[in-house]
């Protein structure tokens, strides 16, 4: 039945001795070993079933009473979780930006585990600490590009940090602003700083009504998050339209001022490398200019875009990156690292010190404990991963990867561009695009309109939704959507296919077959045929 | 020499071919499959370099710029790092909450990474999604024991959560006080809730002066960070003296009153089920009684203590924590799953609604995507490792883990107190205890005194750091330290060794050289040898 004995020697066993060489669990190990693509393309049903009826085999909901052997549940494991499970490691998932992995990460992933360290501290962790220390170095230095003696000054000095790890982009956008926040209103003589009396108190002694942040509407929905759980509220988010798809610094400057001349104070400037729904990257070299000229903070939001540092071809796109404040980037993401590795760069050292913290059992005073700057506590080991990628690719390597992404999204849109069929909505600066399906006659009438046909702009998003779904359903190939304005339609937010070629697997056969796909999807729709009966 | 071809055909090696069996990396992982603890023993060097010797091997600061082989590269791994980490399955690393793991997680550790799954949305984890709610589910019916009705309304609905899986206890503990934070000031007809306008204004539209948290002062240091980063500032950490290691529920209550006299606001009663220093639980159903007078949150912090729960004997400790309104646990402490799992539990599914978000691309109304209450983005799939824990071991397995090592605590307790030479500073409750070396003499003559002699405590003290330091570095075994107010020495805190009974593999022969090694540092030291001449 597959219930197991319930006495601490069985236990014991459960810890100290390894899965047998022919048990379930250890079959599904070797598969993953010998060929992760065959693994996934057998056990990852891509048909699948649909969520209500995935969470039925989910639906008990108290602790199961006796132990059940490890096979057993491996068995329970494929069948009801693996065989519903996305498959991100395919080609043709390109709706985000999850992608195939490199091998190497499925052996360091058990070392990882094997060693079970804990970063807070040096006394759980030891030599993953300068680990974890030098890799921010270096990625600092991919962004700052500071003199030898600067890195050899804080590299791994106890009272400054370059930077810190973290389980992704939202933490790291969060960790960047409240440091922000904490210098922003640091001790004086008459009040001990923002960290210790608080907020409000830190306005009324700064004679600030309200504190916000300015980014385009692009800005990634962590920002948010970030200015209510710093308690700056939602509405101190001032997001400025952009049709371009790039925050203008012209605007962002003009709204700055005059939020502070009523009497309020820009927290930070945020601009974006590699915005989440286009790729787009915001003009940070002016960005800078502004966040001087209003004397904030400068944040840079490069978790997509951060890694095109390594392409001595693309990096000019990301000019002015070096004098933002704090950068945070996500090895998850075009650095190819299992998910839950995000980091936030500091230009200045000293910076974290603003959110420093001290306990007695651990992260005291002078000690090099990494615990004592995070907002996380206890974190696993996960900073090899991202060591061992930048040995084992290099920034040769990253070079070739990142290259090979913007030229593929490059021909993608070409592609898209020359089918009648296909609008293509953004184009490719990063290896994200937008379009959408709207058939030759319709493209043709809108184009000669003087205004804006609203209507039919609706009806074009139906369909997008509808092809969207279907496709996914169908299994075999994945495009996310999502809602823009444009240049185009400036005043009407239109619903568009995002692509994210992430995948270096991909190929221009595995585009062309989506894009034949969502053809014949939309073929089938009331809505696509009442659409191609439209005079042109 | 190592360095691999720049070219994207090796590249694209790198993403589809395996280690072949014969790679230095698939050696390691064969190696940690066969038998972990002698991987360990061979690879983890107990006896380590000191940590500026270690900082030595991470001292470059460049993105390293060729890609390197990756079996070079395991290599290096083995030697820089594997060599220099701490070996935390070792049952003599007695000091901290990091203890063996059983075998299962190793290759379920390369399933996780194999699948890639991210979980901010459903479809980047499809399966994954259910069954984190289902597995929170379990947990919230182990803590709050609602009827079966509770859980078929709530634990797949899209629009509540009955808690929120995060990487760890700090991350638990913030979104825990964040929903408490914006539930206290919620919208009304003249204000739109401090989620959207912020803290100052929230503060000024209640009429709160302050608002702050109480908590014993042995609650975790992760309390300072979130009234920190909520933006009510570290002074409004209202840490009440425990000599006894438990909050008076009486002081709670008087000093609460005292600070909503004075106009201030108590956001939350933060009690600890399982402090981390000693693994005292306060008295919880006591403190819901002070929250319900106060008219503010109850929070219970039990990420070490929580797992009690599962055993019969012990969970009456923690009688009234089904009256919290949100719970944090961690199952990479008492749970055994690997580093990086932790949640807060809800009682009221529409608490998380506090801090919901949605975007446009994902998290849209109405969907189940996780992310959209979460406080982190994206996360790994991590919630399927203590899915399988639960099945594999079962309720009860994980009981009687948990009271084997209440019982080895007790049975460590007893040896400590029968030693003439040693001095049990705190008793356990859970698995925890603190002690420090005493000479007899010394003890007896402390005994005999009216008054504290607080220069012998400080000589104590000295050789509380010295002892500890001496053990660690030899390399054998570790035990922690800390520095504790207590019963017998209310008005000076001393430094005292703090153990962690978590590993189920350490045995009593384990704990009897522990303490015999620490008599023979202890004897080489001069302090000792001055303290063994004073009168008795």
């Amino acid at each position: 039945m597959g219930t197991a004995e319930v006495s601490l020697e069985y236990l014991f066993k459960v810890f100290t001795l390894p899965e047998s060489k022919d048990s379930k669990l250890a079959q599904i190990e070797q598969h993953l070993s010998d060929n992760l693509a065959d693994f996934l393309s057998q056990h990852v049903v891509t048909k699948v079933n649909s969520l209500s009826q995935i969470e039925k085999s989910f639906a008990e909901y108290s602790v199961p009473e006796s132990p059940e052997f490890v096979s057993k549940h491996a068995e329970d494991l494929l069948d009801k979780l693996v065989a519903n499970s996305v498959n991100t490691y395919s080609p043709s998932f390109i709706g985000h930006m999850t992608s195939a992995l490199p091998y190497f990460h499925l052996p360091l992933a058990k070392l990882l585990v094997g060693l079970n360290q804990n970063l807070v501290k040096i006394e759980t962790s030891k030599a993953f600490t300068p680990l974890e220390r030098q890799m921010l170095g270096m990625m600092h230095e991919l962004v700052y590009k500071q003199p030898a003696d600067f890195y050899q000054s804080y590299l791994h000095s106890a009272n400054h940090a370059l930077g810190a790890f973290c389980s992704g982009g939202t933490i790291a956008n969060i960790t960047a602003l409240w440091v922000a926040r904490n210098k922003a209103m640091p001790a004086t003589t008459q009040f001990r700083g923002v960290a210790q009396e608080g907020l409000a108190a830190g306005m009324l002694h700064y004679g600030y009504k309200k504190m916000g942040i300015i980014s385009s509407k692009r800005g990634h929905y962590s920002l948010s998050k970030a200015v209510d759980l710093l308690g700056l509220g939602r509405q101190q988010m001032m997001t400025i339209d952009c049709p371009s798809q790039r925050l203008s610094a012209e605007k962002a400057l003009a709204l700055g001022k005059q939020f502070q001349a009523e009497g309020n104070k820009v927290l930070s400037i945020v601009g974006i490398a590699g915005t989440t729904e286009t790729g787009h990257i915001d003009p940070l070299d002016e960005l800078a200019d502004v966040a001087e000229e209003l004397g904030c903070h400068f944040h840079v939001d490069a978790a997509w875009g951060g890694a095109t540092l390594f392409s001595k071809e693309h990096n000019r796109l990301l000019k002015g990156i070096e004098r933002a404040d704090s950068v945070t980037m996500d090895a998850h993401k075009q650095m190819y690292v299992p998910m839950g590795a995000g980091m936030v760069l500091f230009k200045n050292p000293n910076d974290s010190n603003a959110v420093r913290h001290h306990a007695q059992y651990i992260l005291r005073e002078g000690s090099k404990d990494l615990g004592a700057t995070t907002l996380e506590g206890s974190r696993n080991g996960m900073a090899m991963m991202v060591y061992a990628s930048l040995h084992i690719f290099g920034r040769q390597g990253y070079e070739l990867l990142i290259n090979q992404s913007i030229e593929k999204a490059k021909i993608f849109a070409r592609m898209i561009q020359s089918h009648p069929d296909f609008e293509l909505v953004t184009s490719p600066t990063l290896s994200l695009l937008t379009y959408r399906l709207n058939p030759q006659n319709v493209q043709t009438k809108m184009k000669s309109q003087a205004t804006i046909d609203e209507a039919l702009n609706k009806k074009l998003d139906d369909l997008t939704v509808i092809v969207q779904k279907q496709q996914r359903e169908a299994g075999k190939s994945f495009v996310s959507r999502t809602r823009l304005q444009t240049k185009t339609y400036p005043e009407q937010a239109i619903t568009v296919f995002r692509v994210v070629l992430a995948n270096p697997l991909t190929t221009e056969t595995d585009l062309q077959n989506i894009l034949d796909e969502q053809i014949a999807l939309a073929g089938n729709t009331h809505i696509w045929q009442k659409l191609c009966q439209q005079p042109s």
